[in-house]
């Protein structure tokens, strides 16, 4: 039996008839039925009957050649806008952690989720990937960005994309490097499942829609602004944290206001800050990540040997404390690493302001042996630009102390 | 040439005489000028001569066996405060990171240094270590824990631990485990060195006079409140957080208001917070802390070779994604590691909300491999409650789901 099959799923009395979708885990089948939803069911009690092979292809096609574009009739007036999955829960009707995101997921799924979406735009419909956010890794975001650039090429006017919560921040930051955008790219996702009633997926798909149709041509995230129904805020893909672990409005953008946020109820949309306009740019895609790169939090009383971990590694953030700072017994190996080939990159776990370290011994000796400072860089989006700078700029220091993309926020510490 | 030993040194046509005070750095000779200032000098430029031997024990005593409690007039209406130094700023006249802080810390020194001290309480003076604070250690945190319990023993009314702000969160959460406390702890430091017009040293540490003075038997942080000059916010010691490398008002409570604030002005100390009354439980302090407790935290793409070096630790506090995740492939090496001994603890980067790992997939898979939850502890809190608990705990997976001293404040996710 495999995605694709079309079966027959009977369960404590109940009977499911549609189409086996790939699963995140082995304990669920999930299946999509006749109607469009998919329901997730537990492997261990359920009878499974083939009826049919292959009825879909599951790549993103389906079996009838279908090649993402809505069969809803086409509205020439409205713009088209791109709707990319990677395993979030928007258009789901069953928690997506049990892999209920559908893989067929054409311009009818969405619109039967979330059917506020009508009359918005025409839409296309594109699944990158169907994972748990937390498994997202360096290959999935490249591939994620060669599915956004292959969506604008064929002419969509803004791209949504839907994502898991934990790890949004990351890719988000991602795209942000690996792509230049002549187009709004959007990403959005759910705070809670839609079977709840507190479900947030309605509002921030639409919202999301909306801003993918404005002229802010940046990766943006769009979530909750606030604990109400009321507006979602726009968050700048590189300055953006996932500051709460169930809260609706979880996601705020560090250090700063927010580049802007959609009225849900009367779909304006207000920017606060300044942005690149719809096409100001060409497409550009960069074409890899050196995946070789380390993260690492000082905390006190950290053993050392989390160093021996990063020797050979292309690259390591340092969260260290305050300004940029580890325990001085660390420095001697971190200069090794660096002599070995590794580039080091100062950030602070305070998360808000610039580390510096000019101004005191620990910092100036981490600069001596050759540590660079990463300004008000986010530890989180350093890791993410590293790995797109070891590949693609000439001049990795000073590139990680340049705003490539909105990351770079404050530009000196307040006392200069 | 030794610490204590009374010298003259010339640099740069400037002569200073006075005692050879212990150096944080091997760059600076720090000397205990005559007239009670401190000066760092760089050493490579220095000619130095010893004028006579061991003028001062440089032990927290000095030559003429003072023990700390002030030669000035004690006066009888005010409360006993005792000012503890760690290698914090306060206390100094020039930049403490070059080791300025003295080792002969008494009464007259901190008055010399902060003349608005005089006239708010009996001052007891005290060093317990004179190190940069990114160099904190368990070891020193159960040395700090004797000797503020000591100063309670000895008549101290209040207790104000100057320390340098970088791990200052860790250490106040240290203190917060290891002391149950009839009177006020009050941390407090600089974010600016008393030699910047922008020194916030001053009212700090008045302010955190007057809270160590309160009612309030906790262990406080008493930083700048806000950008001004005009209140010191009283944040408890296990919730608060370092969120600004630089600015004044860098520490806050996380997702929650300060316990209260001190107005600087009119000294008036405003809780807005239920606290622990000052003499509501007897002095008692726990012995010992497992040192050998690791914080790791969790981004995508991180190397699994992170969970090598935890092999056979005692303790690993995880920072994972949004409710508790990390990526799925590692939990089968987490569940091994349990296995052998390590406790292991979930937590949240988000830093706000509950982890909950109830809720989907990997974390069920987790729960199930013996990771035990923290409730919304801050990652770093958990790690010094987990050294706490390993020691001093019949049941460590109750204590850490358990608020000890306030380190655990949102009771449930909102949905429940």
């Amino acid at each position: 039996m495999n995605p694709g099959d079309r079966v027959r799923v009977t369960r404590a009395d109940r009977t499911y008839e549609g189409v086996l979708l790939p699963s995140s885990t082995d304990d669920h089948l999930v299946v999509k039925l006749e109607g469009g939803y998919n329901v997730g069911i537990d492997r261990a009690e359920a009878d499974v009957e083939r009826l049919e092979s292959d009825v879909y292809e599951i790549d993103g096609t389906d079996a009838t050649g279908d090649d993402g574009a809505s069969e809803i009739e086409f509205d020439e007036d409205l713009p088209t806008i791109s709707l990319i999955s990677t395993g979030g829960t928007i258009a789901s009707t069953v928690d997506y952690r049990t892999g209920a995101v559908t893989a067929q997921f054409d311009a009818e799924d969405v619109l039967r989720a979330v059917p506020d979406l009508a009359g918005r735009a025409n839409y296309r419909g594109r699944v990158v990937t169907n994972i748990l956010s937390e498994n997202m890794d360096p290959q999935i975001w490249q591939e994620l960005a060669d599915a956004v650039a292959e969506e604008i090429e064929a002419g969509a006017d803004g791209v949504v994309v839907m994502h898991g919560t934990d790890t949004m921040q990351y890719s988000a930051a991602a795209l942000s490097f690996l792509l230049e955008t002549p187009v709004p790219i959007v990403f959005t996702g759910s705070q809670r499942s839609a079977d709840r009633p507190s479900s947030d997926n309605v509002m921030n798909a639409v919202s999301a829609v909306e801003a993918a149709k404005s002229d802010c041509a940046e990766v943006l995230v769009c979530m909750h602004g606030t604990e109400s129904d009321d507006v979602c805020a726009l968050h700048r893909g590189t300055r953006v944290r996932k500051n709460h672990t169930s809260r609706r409005n979880a996601f705020e953008t560090v250090g700063a206001e927010p580049l802007g946020e959609v009225d849900y109820e009367t779909e304006a949309i207000d920017f606060r800050r300044a942005y690149q306009q719809r096409d100001a740019v060409d497409l550009e895609r960069a074409t890899a990540l050196e995946s070789d790169v380390e993260l690492l939090k000082f905390t006190p009383g950290m053993d050392p040997a989390f160093l021996d971990v990063v020797e050979g590694s292309a690259g390591l953030i340092i969260e260290g404390t305050g300004l940029g700072h580890v325990h001085t017994d660390l420095i001697p190996r971190i200069e090794e690493l660096i002599d070995d080939g590794t580039t080091v990159i100062m950030t602070s776990q305070c998360l808000e302001g610039r580390v510096c370290d000019r101004v005191y011994d620990t910092g100036r000796d981490l600069l001596e042996a050759g540590v660079i400072e990463a300004g008000d860089t986010l530890p989180g989006t350093a890791k993410v630009k590293l790995m797109w700078a070891l590949e693609h700029s000439d001049n990795v220091e000073e590139a990680m102390g340049t705003s490539l993309a909105g990351e770079i926020q404050q530009r000196s510490v307040p006392w200069e």
